[in-house]
């Protein structure tokens, strides 16, 4: 794949920390401030960012994440900034546990029409189990999740394909709207789905929307290699973004597909000096009281109590709290905890606000984003915080310089996602081969 | 109620004639067009058009009009609208009985928040049959499908009322995000939806969305006699409208409601001369086949195959068909066809393309307007055909002026919703009395 590094930039509020709202550079309501999101979006776009990705959730009580408290609605969120930007992708999560099919694939290829073909898909299965609760079922157990995630992701790739790129005839003249032979009908009948199609929308200048998915267990990995075009990982070390792609790409090449990319979430924190680095990292830290970071902590596991423990002793033995949602970062969590003897205190603030690879000067955090990509750790990454407005400027101004003259990176031409992904077109499945393939056959 | 002419704007391709698409004033795929779209969103808000209203569709197939093959979901459309204008309203038709309430809250509320209080629902049943086919259910029963929006609406309307208006503290200093006293979680448990909440966005500056509803059917008066704050309504004569606005205020008031707007859908026919507004409607007509015109008939009969009858001879018995989907239409189309003696030929063009009572000069269209309005047919219009581009054009330019200098419609300052359609702020079932009406009771 190319060494060129794309960027995503991630879409929740006022960025990844907990307390972003808090920060001077953003509104405090950014989490429903369209024209905070319009801004952000266009600077992305102007920057050269590829896309942008916005996260979802489905279930709140009063101990979530400010910006999950009160946000917009990915599909809403997205149509209304395709409308206000030209080139930049507009990837958004939608749960295949809580959803339809039929309703689904028209939304994105509503919003992959809208935007001349930006459209993305970041397919999760929901981990919280409060999300049942909001849509009166059961929520899936974790591999049941993902079981009905693929088939869900099928039915929707096969509705995205109901007609042919040049079904629409438009004739005015005989009045012919249509050709009837380019107009498929799904008829899906599966374990967890009657689909019978068509859908009522064309298909868009980029074929299909992208897939993107983030599952970072097996049974995600498994689904994964299977149908994402891209993956969102949440990877805190260069060790373990390898690791994970290592698996992810096996996985790949498993169902005889081309290497995939993968976008590690980052939160850099950038100064012109470490020093200055070192400053913004503890103006972060002085907007998390112990309790807001033991708060943080405690979502992966079910919102589990930590503040009954002693914070300077060890990481407390807490069973299986959270496997069937955050599996993996549980995992994580407590793997370094144990390894490296944290104490409970040192687990929350490092989990709520880690300093992380990206951490120092342009310079520094340049040579981190290169030392990913050139060890297989990246394909590109999606900015995720700690504090949007902030990470971006800096980014922009001060490491895309250093990336570009470097080799790195360059604004993309293409204005669809896949193009910017270096992704082709997706051909429809009922499209017969080009007369050239045929030949050569 | 106001004697001011309240109007929306229909968005659905290039207009309600059912091959506007060959017309020259629209592209022919207007329908998928965002640009065509966002031009003519933005000339109705610059005419001082109160809102933009999409249809929609759940289930097409080969005979479906060429407007529903293929065209955007409302809910991706109306937020894209959204971010291009500033105080026209937007209001989208959804299906309650295809599609999860916490979702439709969500989305709506997003829209809502997005446009700065200019969100609508129109609540559908969804009539057609085949849509069940494409969500993997049975179709309820016509009945049973009022019965599930009722409850529907109460549980979105519930979840809207999550968290009060200013629930939303931001106190940087202290930290304070919101005030958890203020937060309500909905708890509903109901016959069909069993939904907790609370729903994770804010409220806007109308409060809630306007709920809109089009069921003409005794069933479709009940329920919006309950709910709805308008209505639109497809009578085609000023008796129609007349009749069937008795019975809904009757319902309303039935329900201790004060009188909810009315809006008829018209496809005005309007040339400076008499002369001028026939040679357009032989031109509309020239655009139909027989063929085409008998399949527009046979939407409404369950796709029944009118052309294997003679088209001169009466209009045939068709039994119950269409009584599960379109009820009041059909019943109104054999009732006229039975009263006047129509062939069928004459049926099929007159539903396809009705000359109707808004046809003629300018001075013509505006009195009959009027007199629609002051004989209690309507409280304002949805423009909904023949042909948008040209439709727009001729009662913005010729058709509103007369009104504004007979003193029966002026553009409105508000921009929400709710403020354009002279109904109050959506006051949150949790807050508390304000002092004043406390002290007065």
């Amino acid at each position: 794949m190319s060494t060129h590094i794309k960027f995503g930039l991630m879409l929740h509020g006022a960025g990844g920390h907990m307390n972003a709202w808090r920060h001077a550079s953003a509104p405090a309501d950014a989490s429903v401030n369209f024209r905070y999101f319009t801004d952000l979006a266009q600077q992305a776009e102007a920057a050269g960012f590829d896309f942008l990705f916005v996260a979802d959730g489905l279930h709140i009580n009063e101990k979530s994440l400010p910006h999950f408290l009160n946000r917009f609605e990915p599909v809403a969120l997205l149509s209304a900034l395709a409308a206000v930007t030209q080139r930049i992708g507009l990837a958004g999560t939608i749960s295949t546990s809580y959803s339809d099919p039929f309703t689904v694939a028209r939304q994105l290829a509503t919003l992959d029409n809208i935007s001349g073909g930006r459209a993305g898909w970041n397919v999760v299965t929901s981990p919280l189990e409060g999300s049942a609760q909001n849509f009166g079922k059961a929520h899936p157990a974790h591999s049941l999740r993902y079981e009905i995630a693929e088939e869900y992701i099928n039915v929707v790739q096969g509705l995205w394909d109901s007609w042919e790129d040049d079904a629409f005839v438009r004739d005015r003249d005989s009045g012919v709207f249509f050709d009837a032979a380019k107009l498929h009908r799904l008829n899906h009948q599966g374990k967890f789905f009657s689909v019978a199609g068509p859908l009522n929308i064309q298909r868009s200048p980029q074929g299909q929307p992208v897939i993107f998915q983030a599952g970072a267990s097996d049974t995600g990995i498994g689904l994964a290699g299977k149908s994402a075009d891209a993956v969102f990982t949440n990877a805190r070390t260069l060790a373990e973004a390898q690791s994970y792609s290592r698996k992810l790409q096996a996985s790949v090449a498993a169902n005889g597909r081309d290497p995939v990319a993968i976008f590690p979430g980052i939160s850099p924190i950038i100064g012109k000096t470490p020093e200055e680095a070192e400053a913004k990292y503890q103006h972060l830290l002085s907007l998390l009281s112990l309790d807001d970071a033991l708060a943080y902590l405690g979502r992966f596991f079910e919102h589990h109590d930590f503040s009954q423990y002693d914070p300077d002793g060890p990481f407390p033995d807490v069973g299986e709290l959270g496997q069937n949602s955050f599996r993996s970062t549980t995992d994580s969590i407590k793997h370094r905890a144990r390894e490296e003897q944290l104490t409970l205190r040192q687990v929350a603030y490092e989990t709520t606000l880690p300093r992380g690879e990206f951490f120092g000067t342009p310079q520094q955090v340049a040579d981190a984003l290169i030392a990913w990509v050139k060890k297989g750790g990246a394909s590109g990454f999606i900015l995720s915080g700690p504090v949007l407005v902030e990470s971006l400027r800096d980014i922009t101004r001060d490491v895309l310089p250093i990336l570009a003259a470097r080799g790195y990176w360059q604004p993309s031409d293409e204005t669809t996602l896949r193009g910017r992904l270096g992704l082709p077109f997706k051909v429809n499945r009922y499209a017969e081969p080009v007369p050239e393939l045929v030949e050569n056959q």
